[in-house]
């Protein structure tokens, strides 16, 4: 529970992540100031200054990356013609049941054609890229847009992980071949590990999908899954490789270096920041709170400092010194010098999870130092000051490596092998994945796929594309000889 | 007129701005590659690479600015219910004819309420202000968003300029008193100066709005209008006192000093991005093409190689190590080391707009050297490659001081005064603003407004607040005695 002291109004945070994570998450976006669900539209929530300023430190990694890989940006509209929409026939029945539609303007002018908020642009920018692409030339194309998207979601909501708007980046590229197609796939599972594992700290799994549970339109999708504290798993970034499907349902073609017009090949990536933020959070925070990684954090640094009757001027100008200093190395930070007790603004940023704390009072002054306090671990140290910047800097990268180690932690041991349905139940039930054999992951498997999901509740989330894995034996759910390795979990 | 080459592909941009603004505007929006009007939706537009980069970096400098003034930034749902949008009567009747609506999801699913795509958010927002705000502890309140906003213009749309979807900032601050939120008002006009005038080189008149022509529901609206090449005038960021006319509809009120419970102020700000871009292009392009500002061009030097023959692969490694020493410091930079010709580079990167173009050949790098283009005014000069970084840092200062006098140079002389509708007719006819003897810009003044639009097609762009002026004489349209000196320009 968090419970409000009554003498000084403070929330004291104080939930156990890994007993009750629902109301770990629910309290803290509403005590650390993430989001406010009280809007009124069911799966549409404001997000907060101090979810937005690290949501768009996060874009701004992603974007270096895809930028240093060759993507340009762009920006299309976020409403899409009807018509469009209806162009791809297995993408029209994956996405149409989830549109919101805008049929009317103003004080009842019907439009000529009914527009569909984008639930992902594929259809927007497709028609566009029939225009643009006219010769081998003019590929790779390869492009992508910062934006909102909507999908009127039946599961129930949650702030970042499940919304009916949320925010991502939609990667579209155009090749020559299905060859060069594949490697774009592989290169964005690459820039999801150096993204999401490297910068965010969040270790992931990566899946081939199945047949059944591939990008509606596409050819095969792939995707990182991460481990939420609840044992389930989640869906973080997910690459499709579109093969000529889309280029053919929207005559994408090129001439090419023989002069023959032929149909182009197609990819497309989704990582969705406000839903990687939400499972950032969540993978990191501890009992106490957020515990932001240093690269991600909006504060970097907090500076507390600590007055003792009529020494306040003094503190604060040695503090303010401080602010300036780090200010200039580029460091985020901010001196904290309201009303409050030192007590008081300890406890407010430990559970916002400012990183690093800098403490400063007049004994410190005395011997030309400050303490530091370091979030992760809740430690303390003393470091002269024409030290402090260069220790912060690496404090800053010790603690995000002890976050990611953290985390990595937790899928030791996480996979165990199953052989029965009720040796599935069990594994899930302690929280844990279950590898198995099984038939096929192309469509026919789907029946069996539904009786485990029935008797255990678990998907199936692919197989692994990283290492080669044989199947032996028999298929966990019909017994027919099986085909494929294939792992199982909870999930979101 | 832009023609191709017909042996090379390449368009030769050729048309004089001044004489043919809208044809250069289309033309240059096409094969600059900034947007592309083919999507198929009225009024909605694909923005490309080369315009998305520059707005990013517009946004990126108009956020710092508006950071280090105190506001946070934030991000409110895309959607509006109805019963919100409907709060305030004046703003209601003010954007209602405007609003696109959602009221089906799926296939046929009606929503319990509709739906607007937002077409700026204070209905949004301020329910939710109502709850955030409770004491006078929590004021200043300064917020802002980053998105895109819905309006479904009547008048013909152009890229950037006016399209049913554009770019923008929205500020939302609460105050305690009126004049703290007046004092926000006139921090919003320097800002503007700041952003607008220093960073991106477009002068601007500051005018305080009509009676008729403030933002529906606020107090007083103030507003920056720029000079387009075709002698209209078009309206820059305006910034919005709202009194306590939102806080009443909304209910936002706070416990002050004396515990009583009163309505807050407030004040919105609403740059957008989108418009600035298209005013940027026109204000600072010839009849070349574009001419970027440094501080905003995506790339801010392009390297081109001189090949000669064998020579090729000596010529490219010296520019990849040019390109590879800007870039460690920090220049924005691009080698071109495709196939096509020096000339055909020259051209095309000079209609792009890019300020500094480095040429290197065989004989520069004999003499360990590099020459510079300016794109602003098309001069060459001879530089050392150890004084090349320092030369275009300074250089593209130069560029901007440059681009920014030219167009304040048009401003001179540019208000003449007029004392009857014939001489203001003529002063518009000249391309000129007229300033005049007016009786009021309440309500009551309207009629008169009407009248000189009739006649001269003219609209009151509202009166001076950074110079006092005092009326003299009659009223130019109803011969009452005038109250106010009005400034009268065409306008987009």
């Amino acid at each position: 529970m968090s419970r409000e002291d009554k003498s000084t109004g403070q929330v004291i945070f104080n939930i156990s992540k890994e007993k009750n994570f629902p109301e770990w998450y629910s309290e803290i976006c509403k005590v650390a100031e993430l989001a406010d669900i009280r809007y009124g539209v069911k799966g549409f929530t404001p997000f907060l200054p101090w979810s937005v300023m690290s949501m768009e430190i996060m874009y701004d990694i992603l974007e270096e990356v895809l930028q240093r890989k060759g993507h340009l940006p762009m920006l299309f509209p976020t409403v899409i013609p009807e018509s469009n929409l209806k162009k791809e026939a297995d993408h029209v029945e994956g996405f149409t049941p989830q549109v919101f539609w805008i049929e009317y303007i103003g004080e009842g002018e019907k439009l000529e054609e009914r527009l569909a908020l984008r639930p992902t642009s594929e259809t927007a920018i497709y028609p566009m890229y029939s225009l643009w692409v006219r010769s081998w030339r003019d590929l790779p194309l390869k492009r992508y847009q910062r934006c909102s998207v909507f999908r009127s979601e039946v599961k129930s909501t949650r702030p970042f992980l499940r919304g009916r708007e949320f925010l991502w980046i939609e990667s579209h590229n155009v090749f020559k071949t299905h060859e060069e197609a594949i490697a774009q796939v592989m290169e964005d599972l690459e820039t999801t590990k150096e993204v999401i594992t490297d910068n965010y700290g969040i270790p992931v799994m990566v899946f081939k999908r199945t047949q059944w549970d591939k990008f509606p339109g596409g050819v095969n999708t792939y995707a990182a899954d991460t481990l939420m504290p609840d044992g389930k798993v989640i869906q973080l970034p997910s690459t499709h490789d579109l093969g000529d499907n889309f280029a053919r349902a929207f005559n994408i073609m090129y001439l090419n270096e023989n002069n023959e017009t032929v149909y182009a090949y197609q990819t497309c990536y989704g990582p969705a920041i406000s839903r990687i933020y939400g499972a950032l959070i969540s993978v990191h925070g501890d009992d106490k709170g957020l515990r932001l990684p240093y690269k991600i954090a909006p504060y970097q640094v907090v500076i507390i400092p600590i007055f003792k009757g009529k020494t306040a001027e003094q503190v604060l100008e040695y503090c303010k010194a401080i602010h300036d200093k780090l200010t200039k190395a580029g460091i985020r930070v901010h001196l904290d010098d309201s009303d409050a007790t030192p007590g008081w603004k300890f406890n407010y940023w430990e559970m916002k999870g400012v990183p690093i704390r800098v403490e400063a009072g007049p004994r410190d002054i005395k011997k030309n130092q400050a303490v530091l306090f370091r979030r992760d671990t809740m430690e303390r140290e003393t470091v002269q000051i024409d030290k402090l910047k260069s220790r912060i800097t690496k404090l800053g990268k010790e603690i995000d490596a002890n976050l990611r180690s953290m985390a990595e932690a937790k899928f030791e041991g996480l996979i165990v092998d199953a052989d029965s349905l009720s040796a599935i139940d069990d594994a899930l039930d302690n929280g844990r994945i279950a590898r198995v054999s099984f038939c096929t992951t192309e469509m026919e498997g789907l029946e069996c796929a539904e009786v485990i999901k029935d008797k255990t509740g678990g998907e199936i989330r692919g197989t692994r594309i990283d290492v080669e894995e044989k199947a032996e034996g028999v298929c966990v759910a019909c017994g027919k000889p099986a085909k494929e390795v294939v792992y199982i979990a909870r999930s979101y």
